[in-house]
């Protein structure tokens, strides 16, 4: 790939980053990029998300376990959680008399819906992806830990969430070190982007599209896998964070759908 | 703010642009904007997300009014609906026998959770962002339209999606035109941002944050509202689109809990 401006070309040279350099981030480079963060796009500019910099090296700890015990969040000198964030809102109502407002006006009250949290959820990812850029920008690798909607109860009470809240996405974060890793390829863009409409895949699209990864498959893996497809199942969608990963969604789903928690 | 590089200054000059250029974005620029789209950060490297980049002129007019009736939408030189997207990884599970791998095995198959929507999501989302940097980068602004979470039985039928699909967001983009707008004021980072624990804002708090913004407040508006949170309300969390936002996500969901489309 060519080089067409510097904003382009640290998103084509971007990581997935799981080894640090030794090397602190300072208040004032935290700050700043907190602060483009808080910049990023926000439905209606409600900021319908919480960040939380966890500092304490126990919490970091209790999170490499609680997200799928990977140690190097341990370790590493940046860790940002985004929440999805309806709460700051629902008291700001409450404080406002909005149920007196809406009966005066003949309207039902309505409390946090699934929407908001949608809506919630994409503020705090487009939110954690302007994070991601500014601190490239900087130098600053960081690894997605998807991982955090694990275990919803755990991470609810060490950080003494309030219900109208979800951990949606993790950042940790660090400085590159000097072995800087290769971007993995991506799947081609005629798979993932259609005209007017979406394309479901053909078998024999399907078989080209996974061509090149399949390539990889080793037939006597530790998951007994016949094929690459069975391969990524047992190692990703049914193995066990995934089914850790969809109880706490679950579970915390029936809650914004009408359930006590 | 003073300038640190290149990235940061457009992450901090961004604004939502409703109004564009007359000028339209050439394939080489588009296709630039969908390569550093697809190098965005994905769960695992599966890249559960499609773009369906809308060309015709006939479905960005139906998109402006089923989005909220927003005219602008059709007059957008490039829209993105970014979905999230399992059925492409299901689809490959089937070709490979993953159901008799699993049967094989004693597991049992697992289909898509709410919890591979919620990733799924978090791809879109996050690959969404990029476009928006990477256009920045290339003097496009544009506009997240969370409104493609509504008519979801519109959108289904327009664009043939299939059902383990969700369009989560729609990017519009175009040119900056000569008078660019200014960037609105966020919320102060010290309620936004919090060391290690959530923080429940005080009443006084509350007030505190929403002081700036509720000094615009009118108190003959056309929603009746007597003070900025029942303004707010009204137009937002209370307000038809809303209402429909809130019909469209929650019949979806119930599907990936199990009830037929």
């Amino acid at each position: 790939m060519k080089k067409v401006n510097k904003t382009i070309d640290l998103i084509e040279q971007r990581v997935s980053l799981r080894k640090f350099a030794d090397r602190k981030i300072s208040c004032q480079v935290k700050n700043q990029i907190l602060h483009s963060t808080l910049r990023a796009p926000t439905a209606g500019n409600m900021m319908l998300y919480s960040i939380i910099d966890v500092v304490d090296q126990h919490k970091k700890e209790v999170l490499s376990r609680s997200c799928d015990n990977q140690p190097f969040i341990a370790k590493a000198p940046l860790v940002l959680i985004f929440l999805a964030d309806f709460q700051r809102w629902y008291d700001y109502y409450k404080l406002s008399d909005v149920k007196d407002y809406c009966k005066q006006n003949g309207k039902e009250f309505i409390g946090p819906t699934e929407a908001d949290l949608m809506l919630g959820c994409s503020d705090a990812l487009i939110a954690a992806q302007t994070a991601v850029l500014a601190a490239e920008s900087l130098e600053i690798g960081s690894c997605y830990i998807g991982d955090i909607m694990e275990n919803y109860e755990t991470h609810r009470e060490l950080f003494e969430l309030p219900e109208w809240t979800f951990p949606v996405t993790m950042l940790v974060m660090g400085y590159y070190p000097d072995n800087r890793p290769t971007p993995r390829p991506r799947f081609n863009q005629e798979y993932i982007v259609t005209k007017d409409i979406y394309h479901k895949l053909t078998d024999a699209e399907l078989q080209d599209l996974f061509a090149e990864r399949s390539q990889r498959f080793k037939p006597d893996n530790s998951l007994a896998a016949q094929n690459f497809g069975q391969f990524m199942y047992g190692r990703k969608t049914g193995a066990d964070f995934s089914a850790e990963m969809a109880r706490s969604v679950k579970k915390f789903l029936k809650h914004w759908q009408g359930e006590k928690l």
